[in-house]
């Protein structure tokens, strides 16, 4: 086991009907004037953005809505937020959405005691120190950004996509209440699946070998996810299942699956191979979901990368899908690994994810602009598992069609 | 899945040699001048003394010693640390031992802003709201005291021994270094081991079903402790087991294996039976180390309680040691249930446990005065998974001879 580091303080206020206790968590935070940050129409629509207000007003709490947060969060309304944040003076950021709406809402929390532009602070890529306090309701299970250090933006002028982190980013407090799932698209349920699965494996196919305890809570993480994912498709308000997904998405993403894990002990365990092969895609591609672009890159990776160290497969093979190579050779091997990487696209696929970045709308013809901002944000090699040169990654983005 | 509240916030500094970081930490804390609480001669002699307190002088961090704390730690020494934290007026109370170590440590870190005498407290048992600030160096997996918000004490004038709980007990920062258990003696490994299954176990088998987070977490986190005990015997300065069993020590009794367990959400999960059951007997027989009588009560109430849930015990079978009914009969049933219970107790044992009382030494003359303490801090009626008449307890003190 390696040396690591490692603190989720983040309290987690689960369970039914709790987004009504917004503003009770937020006002025992201290804060009397927060900004909302919300997204799209669906807030609304549900009903959900009504009841944090509420809840907020009944404690006392001012706010300042901010609404508009697409997918792929873009640092213009980030900068639109911190102007706000700062001529309302308010003293918390408060995302009531899914990650993206809560991504926005960090770049806020941590652009506002910064002085210069915040994008710049993406650039440098050190991690962030300062931030005014941050406070989530969740209404998606995916990014796992309610609990974690970290933060992802995109600028569509330099078709870029970038993240930060730091211990900061992690929320003060994360409301939980799975019934706001209920009504969460079939596609987009799926897309977080897929996300809090790829978020396990980044860190499961690290570049060391077997660490028991992140190991086992990993792969009970995927069972526990891929169980309730099922289920969800099959009955979209069975409370159990979307409790399961809720709560495995925010443990995929704090950092409990990496401990032990990190090649040093400050640092965040795995190479994040597909999110940097697929941040490149929906950073050229806005309307591309990030867990749909992942259900494509994951296992392509996956077949890509295996035969560097076939031993993690096939741990992975027998504590997720429960397979064994039926004797000792070679050829066992790789049919035990290449039927897990099918039953985990198989998955991603009966859940409604595209197989194919053709099935995305997306071209052979894209991959050159793909490779250009990659080789900008990453560099000639990037990985850990196995060190991905710039020729590995293309050969990755034309097995995805 | 039921409502919860979590918040796990202490900072774990895990890794090799990092004793000598107890000082930057607690530094880092703000702290300047802390009550250093240690245990018998066994930190002195392996040095792991004077590695903190060389790392607390190189910060420039004053410190005053407070040793002596025993197994089952009692009260007095506790009232003695409360007058000298605050004669000496420290900002922190930093624990370099096992649990009792920092359960001595956390007593007196809520005593020193309490105005009466701090066993008023264990005897009020509300959730302790105000403490100083507390660090832990660990030295023995075990108690998982490091990261909760428990703290069991002795009274050995009333021959009590009773727990308090509150976030506020939660360690700021536990530096955890598994190369100073390499020396721990096999007996006290195996306590500890036995310790932390219990923890999980209360866990596991509260009043409510399946909750697959909680549960497949639980049941990974026992086969790596298992698997790593047995390493550990074989080769006792293996570090990736000892690694293992210093982590899984901690996330046993951090509440994560609890989520969504508990019957009300502020409220920890389980029943905590052999936990009350095993308190009586160290209360009055302080020379019986908590785990070793674990070692005995947790199989006795285990074979007295399953016929009440059979299918919890099913699935434990299973996801614990691969155990599966033969067919569909009850018999089937009785002999899994039964094989898995044996199989933990005999890991128990293969360690060094005793495997009945009787080898503690103790007597069944024994069990009225467990009794009489029994009453007096449970009632009538306690547990969860089965609620316990006094009956049903001195039944599983008989059956434990």
């Amino acid at each position: 086991m390696n040396d690591f580091i490692f603190q989720s303080p983040t309290r987690i206020v689960f369970g039914r009907g709790y987004v009504d206790k917004t503003g009770a968590e937020v006002a025992a935070l201290g804060a009397r004037n927060v900004l909302l940050v919300y997204g799209g129409g669906s807030v609304k629509r549900t009903g959900v953005l009504d009841r944090a207000e509420r809840s907020l007003s009944t404690e006392g709490v001012d706010y300042t809505e901010l609404g508009g947060v697409r997918p792929n969060p873009e640092v213009r309304l980030v900068r639109e937020g911190i102007d706000l944040a700062r001529k309302k003076n308010v003293d918390l950021i408060l995302a009531v959405g899914g990650g993206s709406v809560i991504d926005c809402a960090k770049a806020i929390a941590f652009g506002v005691p910064y002085d210069g532009d915040v994008w710049e602070l993406f650039e440098r890529r050190t991690p962030i120190k300062a931030s005014l306090p941050i406070a989530t309701t969740l209404t998606i299970p995916a990014a796992g950004s309610e609990a974690s250090g970290s933060c992802v933006i995109s600028n569509d002028k330099l078709r870029l996509k970038r993240g930060v982190s730091g211990d900061v980013l992690r929320p003060s407090v994360a409301i939980m209440d799975p019934e706001l799932t209920f009504t969460l698209p079939q596609y987009q349920t799926a897309a977080g699946v897929t996300d809090m699965i790829c978020h396990i494996c980044e860190r499961y196919f690290s570049g060391i070998g077997a660490v028991p305890v992140a190991d086992n809570i990993a792969c009970g993480l995927i069972r526990a996810i891929m169980e309730a994912a099922r289920q969800v498709a099959k009955k979209p308000d069975d409370y159990d299942a979307r409790a399961t997904l809720m709560w495995a998405g925010t443990l995929a993403h704090n950092d409990l699956c990496g401990c032990g894990r990190s090649t040093a002990a400050e640092r965040r365990a795995g190479g994040w191979e597909s999110h940097a092969l697929e941040h490149e895609i929906s950073a050229h591609h806005s309307e591309v979901t990030h867990g749909a672009g992942l259900a494509v890159i994951l296992p392509a990776w996956m077949r890509y990368v295996w035969p560097a160290h076939p031993e993690r497969f096939l741990s992975f093979a027998k504590d997720v899908f429960g397979l064994m190579p039926k004797d000792d050779t070679h050829d066992a091997d790789v049919e035990t690994i290449t039927r897990s990487i099918d039953e985990l696209q198989q998955l991603f696929v009966s859940l409604g994810m595209p197989k194919t970045l053709g099935d995305l709308g997306l071209m052979p013809d894209d991959i050159e602009a793909w490779m250009g901002t990659l080789h900008q944000n990453r560099g000639e090699v990037f990985g850990e598992f196995k060190p991905l040169t710039l020729n590995d990654a293309r050969a990755i983005y034309q097995s995805s069609f």
